[in-house]
């Protein structure tokens, strides 16, 4: 059964809460830049919704060569192949190899490619183990989200890549959506003043994924909303969230975490509802509250609040929100507020500026990354451009061998919300103190700069 | 000084956590009706910004006598005392009278003219001292916003209501908000299905009432900002929740708040900049988080996010939800997803209805007292009418004795998100256990009627 692999978070030890102390050999990887790469040889784990869009992605980006996928199913190798070869028109990634069929192909594919680079797009339980291998195969890991599921397999990560000097990145693309760039840009010039608080909220009703009962995405999700209770899928949100405020990044951290869960109903009754009263999903007993509500303390003292829902019935939301003490940035819709007013928009922070009333802010403050890549990324999509500016910036990044726009640790942090909201939710609410997978490093860590 | 009086929340005793048990003389509350009034002869005690207008919605009300009128200050006194013999066109509230001056000229007042009811609306310490004072003179008591500000307080409440059996009930006008009741008519249909979480937002940024120095709600309201941390003004958004959920009625309860504050900064910010270095504004050291996040934790294990924030520069907002298996409500700006559809409106619950395309929701759901008196309380204003309808409501059930329709525990138990906040947020976010104020007498207690 796909989902027998799943287990609950292990309660935190002191030990995996702080760290050995940094290895001699093992290099701190905040800021880490890689030796360039010309040409960067790419080869993928998991072609299914998502990663099918990942591949013809970096296809399409100048200097890639996609060198082989790896799927259990066949067929869905065989589409992305075709798909990337198209996107190479006869002249790159000619010679793509694939592995399909078996559990632990993906190893064999390592070994025998030797790829610089690999996007794994594979069901939660395999992001650790694959990017694990990957590095320690030679390649840098690009892992979907969330990293990893446990604190235990976090520290592997940030041992592994310590160890092997091999990025490892979790891909959040929500920090390339044009609104969360521009916020950030906003932020960083001080337009809010001092920050204070930040809302981050996945709000998506996916009980249609049930209905993927042999192969897909719902096939594997079931079993995590059935077995665990948390915000099992919290960086959509909060990836931004923490580049505003400078998240272990030199400034501030997160340090304790609360998590509430309203009772698990909707998985439920849909399943009754919809599926014949023996079929799988109703002999599941349904542990996951339909909505989650965390709030994370950071060592400033700032507040975060995180909300996840993939349950209920309302429509889909991204709600997110910085507040400092000069205005109010947020999303979902795009709303701006400012002490003295938006210019051309409003008079003063009594009244939110939307719509087209935000004209002059994006003239003033659009980020110079959305400046240089909004109009081909809209155009070539996924997720409104966010999807393909986040490959395009990590092909860039290999080849000028530049330091990443996401950090080994910030994906850490940001994943390790999901095991210690589980845990967090099985205290009743108490508060799970955050591990520092910088060890004392993120104090001197630059901010993200504002890339060109 | 005036807010020389203001203390922390102490720590709680399981002795006022629990309550004695009720003693025999005692009489529960929870759906008491008083014996009928013909006319109701109403003294007030506070006349500022607030209960200026209770005063005169009051007069202008079939039944009433307005009788006496205290504040500190003979010029609102007087004011007031115009405005409600205006109202009653020479035939009613011709014998006001006033009591000025004193801190304890109110003692007298309930002495001398020994009114049925007494309508409070003065500072925050007050509100518990002048209750009961009101109580103990054989008078119903109905108080602002919160109704005290300790545990202990509300357990003195408690224990004069129950032993004096006259009604004390907190003022929470925003119950009778027309889009709340609405709401409350479709929970109780089952509109939304089984109701799973809940949101109460009271954003509205008032620093400005830093400019009334000598007198007015800034010379009081001032100190609470600087010396407490917590939600302190938690009300208006929790209140129409709980009785969605039926809160101390018969289904559920409030169990733990966990409570989380931002840094405390925009005060301090704004005294520097608008006060003179020697200003007492400036003379203080502001405790109170910018904003304040908490989440209320219910015996049923739904979850409830409060949040509270009077100094960030944001746009008013009373952001409420409340989220059912079948659909959600929000409000600010009042919105409506179903599962299959709002009639008229939507095909599915992947988009709001809201605006004009509400106008089949409101046909079918608007709640019957809304539709009895929605139009005469738009006129008589008061918050967009909900303040002459809680007003009316308070009127008719006296005078036909009848329950009122905020009893005695849920003010105390909305209010109580004050000090068990400020205790969470001193403990670092650990959750603080409500006080059953009913002793247990919630399980048994009918939830809100429907009123026509
Ligand atoms: N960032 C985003 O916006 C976004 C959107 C959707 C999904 N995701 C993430 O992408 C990941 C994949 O999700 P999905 O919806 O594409 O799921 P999916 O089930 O459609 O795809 C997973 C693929 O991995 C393959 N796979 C499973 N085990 C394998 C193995 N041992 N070796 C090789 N391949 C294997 C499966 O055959 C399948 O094709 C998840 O982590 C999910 O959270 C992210
Ligand atoms: N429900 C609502 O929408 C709403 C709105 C505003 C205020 N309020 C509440 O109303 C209450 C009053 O607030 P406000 O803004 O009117 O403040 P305010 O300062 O304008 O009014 C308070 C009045 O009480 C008088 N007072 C003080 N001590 C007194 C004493 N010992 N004896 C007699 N009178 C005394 C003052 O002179 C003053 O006129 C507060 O509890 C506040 O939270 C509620």
């Amino acid at each position: 059964m796909v989902g027998a692999g799943i287990t609950l978070a292990p309660t935190i030890t002191q030990a995996s809460l702080f760290g050995d102390p940094r290895p001699s050999y093992a290099t701190y990887m905040g800021g880490f830049s890689a030796p360039k790469l010309d040409k960067v040889r790419f080869a993928f784990i998991g072609v299914g919704a998502r990663g099918s869009g990942h591949a013809k992605q970096i296809a399409a980006i100048e200097g890639t060569e996609v060198v082989a996928i790896c799927d259990l199913y066949e067929d869905l190798a065989k589409r992305s192949a075709d798909a990337c070869r198209e996107q190479g028109k006869g002249e790159r990634h000619k010679k793509i190899k694939m592995y399909t069929g078996g559990e632990d192909d993906w190893k064999k594919m390592l070994k025998e490619q030797k790829p610089d680079a690999v996007i794994i797009a594979t069901p939660w339980r395999l992001h650790a183990p694959m990017a694990i291998g990957a590095m320690n195969a030679g390649a840098h890991a690009f892992v979907e989200v969330p990293l990893a599921l446990t604190i235990e397999e976090m520290w592997q990560l940030v041992d592994t890549s310590e160890k092997t000097r091999k990025h490892c990145m979790m891909m959040e693309n929500v920090n390339y959506g044009r609104e969360e760039l521009l916020y950030l840009n906003m932020c960083r010039q001080g337009v809010i003043g001092e920050l204070l608080h930040g809302e981050a909220a996945y709000i998506h009703e996916l009980r249609g994924q049930m209905n993927e009962v042999e192969r897909g995405t719902g096939s594997w999700r079931t079993y995590h909303y059935a077995r665990r209770n948390g915000n099992l899928y919290p960086t959509h949100g909060l990836g931004p969230v923490a580049q505003y405020m400078n998240i272990a990044r030199g400034e501030d951290n997160f340090k304790f975490i609360n998590s509430f869960s309203s009772p698990a109903k909707g998985r439920q009754l849909y399943a009754e509802k919809n599926f014949p009263a023996n079929h799988q999903w109703n002999q599941l007993d349904f542990k996951g509250g339909d909505i989650n509500t965390s709030i994370i303390k950071t060592t400033m003292g700032r507040t975060v609040m995180v909300q996840w829902d993939e349950t209920s019935p309302r429509p889909y939301s991204r709600h997110n929100l910085i507040q400092g003490t000069k205005g109010t940035l947020a999303g979902f819709p795009t709303r701006v507020a400012l002490e003295g007013g938006v210019e051309g928009a409003t008079e003063n922070h009594h009244e939110w500026a939307e719509g087209e009333k935000l004209a002059q802010v994006y003239e003033k403050y659009e980020h110079p990354l959305y400046k240089r890549l909004g109009q081909l990324a809209v155009k070539m999509g996924g997720h409104g451009g966010m999807d393909f500016m986040m490959l395009y910036r990590i092909v860039e990044c290999l080849r000028n061998g530049e330091p990443l726009d996401q950090n080994l640790y910030e994906g850490c942090l940001w994943s390790a919300v999901g095991p210690l909201s589980e845990a967090s939710v099985a205290a009743n609410g108490a508060p799970q103190e955050f591990p520092d997978f910088t060890r004392g490093a993120w104090k001197d860590t630059e901010a993200l700069a504002i890339v060109q």
